[in-house]
C-alpha cells in the first residue's frame, strides 16, 4: 500500500498514537481501520503488535492506573499526619495527571461497555476509595472539617484535580506552568479561595 | 410502522428524549434514525417538529446557557462585595447544573465540530470570563487570596462545580441531597477542606 510507511513502532510509540485516536473519536467510535490510518501502517502490522484495540485500551488505561496507584506506594502517602498524606497525594495526582495527560484523559472518559472498561472503572473506584480513607482519617484527627461528608469531599476534590485534563496543554502559548497548577490545586483544596 | 407510536410530543418532551440520546451516544454519533427509535416516532414526525438534529442541539445547549446566564441577571450576582457575588454565583451554578442536569451535561461535552457547537463553546467562554471578572474584583477587594492566578482559580472552581454532572443522580438510592452538594461546593471552594 502506498500510504503505509515501514513499521518502526515500539509498543510505547504505537500506544501513543492509539490513545490520541481514542481520545479524539472515543474508544467505541474507533475502528482498527482508524488506527491503521493514524499510524500509517497496515492493519496486519498493528495485529503484529497487539491482538486488537481492546489490548491497546488495556495498556493505555493500565499506564494511567499504574501512575495513580504508584503514588499510594510512595513514602509521602504514608508518613506523618493524614492531612499531610492527603496533601501529598493530591499534589502527586495532579502531577501524574499532567505527566500522563492523554492516558489519564482516556481513563477518565471510559464508560464501561467492554470488560477492560469495566475493569478500569473498578480500579478507579478502588483508588478513590483508598484516597477517601485517608481523607476520613484526617477528619478523625481533627485536621479536616467534619461538615462536608467525606465521600462528597473526595468527589469534589477529584473533580477539581481531574478537571485539569480539560484545559492543561503543556507547551501551548501562554500555558501555565505545571508546578503553578499543583500549588493552586493544593491551596484551593485545603485552604479555599478566601484570604 | 408498527414500532411507531402516535406523535404526542411537545417541543420540550421531544428535546428531553433527544438530549438523553446525545448524552449516551455523543452528538456526532447520533443519527436521526437513533432519535426516531428512541422517541418511538418516525423520522418524518421528528422533522415535523424540527429541521434536524442540530436544531435539537441548539435548543438543548441554549436551555443550559439560558440557565447559567440567567444567574448573572439575578440581584445576588450584583449586590454586596464581589466575594458575596462570587459565592452567590457558585451556589446558583451548582443548583442550575443539578436542575438542568442532562442539558448542562451536554453543554459541557460539546467539542466544536458544527456551528452550533462552536457557538455554545463561545458562550461558555463568555460565561467563564464574566465569572472570572467577579473573582478578580474579589481579589482586588482583598477578600480572595492573590496567590492563585485568577484564570487558574476560575478554571479550578468551574472544574469542581462541573464535576458534579459526573456523579449526581437525583433520586438514586443513597443519593446526596442537592442542598448538601451546594453547601459542600461553597465550603470547599471558599474555605477549603482544612479546619
Amino acid at each position: 500500500m502506498t500510504m503505509s510507511k515501514r513499521d518502526t513502532y515500539t509498543p510505547d510509540s504505537l500506544l501513543a498514537v492509539a490513545v490520541q485516536v481514542f481520545n479524539q473519536r472515543g474508544y467505541d467510535g474507533t475502528s482498527m481501520e482508524d488506527l491503521s490510518k493514524a499510524a500509517g501502517i497496515s492493519k496486519s502490522s498493528i495485529y503484529h503488535h497487539v491482538r486488537g484495540k481492546e489490548e491497546l485500551l488495556n495498556r493505555a488505561v493500565g499506564r494511567a492506573l499504574d501512575g495513580l496507584f504508584g503514588i499510594l506506594e510512595e513514602p509521602g502517602a504514608h508518613e506523618g499526619r493524614a492531612i499531610e498524606q492527603l496533601e501529598y497525594i493530591t499534589r502527586r495526582m495532579t502531577q501524574v495527571l499532567m505527566a500522563e495527560l492523554p492516558y489519564v484523559t482516556l481513563l477518565l472518559r471510559v464508560r464501561g461497555n467492554t470488560q477492560t472498561e469495566r475493569w478500569a472503572m473498578e480500579r478507579r473506584r478502588e483508588f478513590d476509595q483508598r484516597v477517601s480513607e485517608v481523607l476520613k482519617a484526617a477528619v478523625a484527627e481533627g485536621d479536616l472539617r467534619a461538615d462536608i461528608e467525606p465521600r462528597l469531599a473526595t468527589r469534589l476534590l477529584f473533580g477539581m484535580v481531574n478537571s485539569v485534563v480539560e484545559w492543561y496543554r503543556p507547551g501551548a502559548r501562554g500555558a501555565v506552568d505545571g508546578e503553578q497548577v499543583v500549588d493552586a490545586v493544593a491551596r484551593l483544596a485545603f485552604h479555599g479561595l478566601c484570604t
